[in-house]
């Protein structure tokens, strides 16, 4: 309920800058102005006058507040598309808006308050002046939108609010992203040099140095020891496909504007592969199968392409070469369930390492738009009942999201929320009852017959790029030693300690730890601050007392000074603690 | 010595079938007719009359025996273009190869014997009657040819012909040939269920299967390991990049035709990698490098594409998607030789564990076509006499060959001779003097000042899928232990022993060897048949005497039955093969 309210509040503060707006800009068009998660925004057309700009959202905002004590009671009232027509004549995008509605046969309803009417579906706070404290709001920024997001059509002003139910609320909310602007991804990952970009390759083209690389193997062996145990096997594709693969899969109807296209100079046409299950399907379709031999589960890691428009292409989160930790499970419809619990499993478990917090959407297809998905409603509500079911059986913390379904079956996406509470889709898992129709895969059962199976897509990282992302803002760049690219970093006090410091790194990478020595021209104090800008687990100053009794004195990232240990129990500890993934 | 009279004969040979050609099918037009590897060929153009097939082989090789007898010498005669002309007026093709002739400013000479004339430029037998043995060739087989290899050119007939010294070295060849097909790595790939092709995905993108994939990573685990030891790092990048990437390299200029165009639908256009180094550059570029932390060794297991034209795509040795097993020092010049030497050494080990003998060839540049190479003559100077010197300190078996450079720089390749004698080309290594140039590689020497870096590339396998086709026939698809998919496979005599074959698979399993038991409903004698169909290393049969000792009884694929072993000094046993790669 708690939710619902901040909704309509935020909803009902997208007319107040409505209103507020109309007051100082009258040549303004209003056009659509939404509850967004942390506010609202809304979208004018300031063609006709004057355009504001940031500057002038603190005068705006004060307008806000002037108004809402006066807006004690919001009243809707349905009216005839005749009448709203003519109210709303002189606004393109409204009339728009009208037509949608006419076409749909829905109602038209306008909502006022204060003085104040736009035409709106309603959800709003019923007496905004008493439900909506003055300061539990601020306008944020503006920005240029498309009216409807297409680029062919007019660049309106966007000017975003945040909203919360309380003055605090909205401080912690700021104090939450001056936090993550700080820990921003892009930055951590200059500071420890895990990856680069190269204005000649391209935006979103991550190029990855050999720290980055060391931080990328080690997630994608933990996914895949956690894999072996489930029986998992290792398969391998190719990045292109003549198009023809896409044909029967479907993707080439659905989804070809993300395609990224390739012309040979044959003249043939091949296609970057934008995921892994049709090539996969080829794999287990190379022979028949005894229902014995199932279930078959391939996994891959692999880089996938979207053509995705590139607007703010930057950092991780959004990136052309997506690297998914793919998994494809091809099991007889009887071993659904207990297959999904083991990727649950697995999901579970690397997810804890890191302490996220995981809750589960239910990403169901939206009856209403059938043309985006493949199969008959029949297999929809038997692959959607059955992830009901599962998810119930798991006891899990779930909700269910109409529309949010991929092209060929439901999914349980799983949602984190990490150390600054922001909450990221995260790992999926999908149920497909359609491509093994369209590719006939089947297996041979008991009695000897051709029964089709079923498969599931699952990526426990999603693709490698985000949820590194998300991993090392939620660890403020602190990786845990056994992801972290040097582990340990041995620092002599002097040029005599030199020949220590290098036995010590000897017994150290013996034993397969990650390390290295500062033999910089630098006193000892620039190579700790240096040490710790890279965020090293471990540091270790060796001088006179270390060389004499073979020990090293330690100081730990996350535990300050440890004193003095012995080099071997240290080396034990070490290796120790990168095993327990601790 | 041999080498070269063998090339004579067969070339003498080509001249005795355009002769027996022109006997038979007196319309037909010569064209060219060189010696072969292996023997020899002409092509000829039958557009006139009657076209032969493979069906007129026999006949025509009786004829050609028949003509050799009376053909005792052969002599040259210098003629002036004018006659040249006269003589050829009614053959197209060799008044094309007398244009060439003129504007490259040679002599043009004709070659007659026993009545027949050909414009050749000589290296004959002086008397084939006495020099050639009747038997010591055969014609082999009969193929369309492009004029000039030019597909806008007209189609010609090519028949090939087999020729040795003597009757005994045919026979062997054709032994060869016959083992060769029997080997052949489609069939293995096949058999020991390695990898797959699809039509929809499209020849040339091989599938590998989960064994197949085991193949694949232990081989790149133990190039790894053997670079892990000199010091290379991990590396990752994206399969495409902006075209700008190659006009800074030079490809865009010299390799355009080969590259996979991507456009868009933002009508931008991105390029498919059809190598790594100019990536690799750009992680390099990130940051200035001290000379204290040169060379930077960078090494990465990537595909790369090239739009090679489709001709005969099949099995592993000509593909699209080329694995490569890739690495890139960035050193200084003083570095170089030491640098090769290491390359060099894991290129030793690793070809040795195969038993494969290897010889280098230096690729030079052809100074004739200074067009195909980046980088003035001075810089291939100085790099190939560094390679040069490199070969003679290693005191390696080493043979020169000019215009067989990469595009940047020379190469040193290495030339495997596998267990049925045939050679293929396997690893190479190059120095690259231009692409340091042209992306102003460098490093802060010990005067603080910017030094000019040079690159080695060196992929140690080539590419895994032509190394595997080639490993596969070398060794007739009897992997080692370390390299099998499946290393052990457990046979229960009876139902009975199916508990006690799942305890022994958990042992094997629990220290990572890789195994399997056979359930399937057949006889022993079957299981045993299937498990040599697919070559497993080890066969265990238990049965009650295993059962009751815990031991295993040991059918070894290479040493045969050895007898019953306790399951603890078995599974010692393998792991210890697996780990020496013995």
């Amino acid at each position: 309920m708690a939710e619902t309210d901040l909704s309509a509040k935020r909803h009902t503060l997208a007319h107040l800058l409505g209103a507020a707006v109309l007051e100082r800009y009258p040549h303004a068009k209003l056009t659509i102005g939404p509850a967004i998660e942390n506010g609202f925004y809304y979208d004018f057309d300031f063609s006709g006058g004057e355009k504001p700009g940031e500057a002038d959202l603190p005068a705006l905002e004060n307008a806000m507040r002037e108004i809402l004590s006066s807006w004690s009671e919001m009243t809707g009232v349905e009216i005839s598309e005749k009448d709203a027509r003519e109210r709303f004549k002189e606004n393109p995008f409204k009339l728009e808006l009208i037509d949608e509605i006419v076409n749909k046969g829905e109602k038209i309803t306008l909502y006022s308050v204060g003085g104040f009417t736009d035409l709106c579906r309603g959800g709003h706070s019923e007496n905004p002046a008493k439900e909506i404290a003055a300061d539990s709001f601020s306008l944020d920024r503006v920005a240029g939108a498309y009216w409807r997001g297409d680029e062919t059509k007019p660049m309106l002003t966007r000017m975003y609010g945040l909203a919360f139910d309380t003055k605090d609320a909205l401080a912690a909310y700021r104090v939450q992203i001056e936090e993550a602007k700080k820990r921003d991804h892009r930055k951590i990952g200059r500071e420890l040099d895990l990856f680069t970009f190269s204005d000649i390759v391209g935006p979103g083209l991550p190029l990855w140095t050999p720290k980055g690389t060391i931080m990328r193997s080690e997630l994608d062996r933990f996914v895949w020891e956690l894999r072996t145990k489930y029986g998992y096997q290792r398969v391998t594709i190719p990045h292109i496909t003549k198009k023809d693969l896409y044909e029967t899969s479907g993707h080439w109807d659905k989804f070809s504007d993300e395609l990224f296209h390739i012309h040979t100079r044959e003249e043939k046409e091949y296609v970057l592969k934008p995921m892994n299950c049709p090539h996969h399907t080829q794999i287990f379709a190379r022979k028949p199968h005894s229902y014995k031999e199932m279930p078959q589960r391939y996994a891959e890691t692999t880089m996938v392409y979207r053509d995705e428009q590139s607007g703010e292409l930057g950092g991780l989160t959004r990136v052309l070469s997506i690297t998914q930790d793919d998994s494809h499970v091809f099991c007889r419809t009887s071993q659904v369930e207990e297959e999904f619990f083991k990727i649950w499993d697995i999901i579970d478990s690397f997810y804890s390492t890191f302490g996220f917090k995981l809750r589960v959407r239910l990403s169901f297809h939206n009856p209403e738009e059938p043309e985006k998905y493949l199969g008959t409603s029949e297999i929809w509500k038997n692959a959607e009942d059955a992830l009901r079911t599962i998810a119930k059986d798991r006891d899990a913390d779930y909700f269910e999201a109409p529309g949010e379904a991929a092209m060929y079956g439901p999914k349980l996406d799983f949602m984190a929320t990490d150390s600054l509470g922001r909450e990221h889709q995260v790992a999926t898992i999908q149920l497909d009852m359609n491509l093994p129709e369209r590719f006939d895969l089947s297996c041979i059962n008991e009695k000897g017959e051709k029964e089709r199976i079923v498969m599931i897509h699952c990526a426990v990282m999603g693709s490698i790029e985000r949820f590194s992302a998300v991993m090392l803002e939620h660890m403020d760049g602190n990786l845990p030693v056994w992801l972290a690219p040097v582990q340990v970093r041995v620092l002599p006090i002097s040029e005599k300690h030199t020949a220590y410091a290098a036995k010590v790194l000897g017994a150290l990478t013996a034993e397969g730890v990650r390390s290295d020595v500062d033999t910089a021209d630098e006193s000892l104090g620039k190579k700790i601050r240096n040490a710790k800008k890279e965020k090293l687990p471990y540091l270790l100053v060796v001088g006179e007392k270390e060389m004499g009794d073979n020990s090293v004195s330690v100081e730990s990232r996350d535990n300050g000074k440890l004193g003095t240990m012995g080099l071997e129990d240290f080396v034990k500890k070490v290796v120790g603690e990168a095993k327990a993934r601790a």
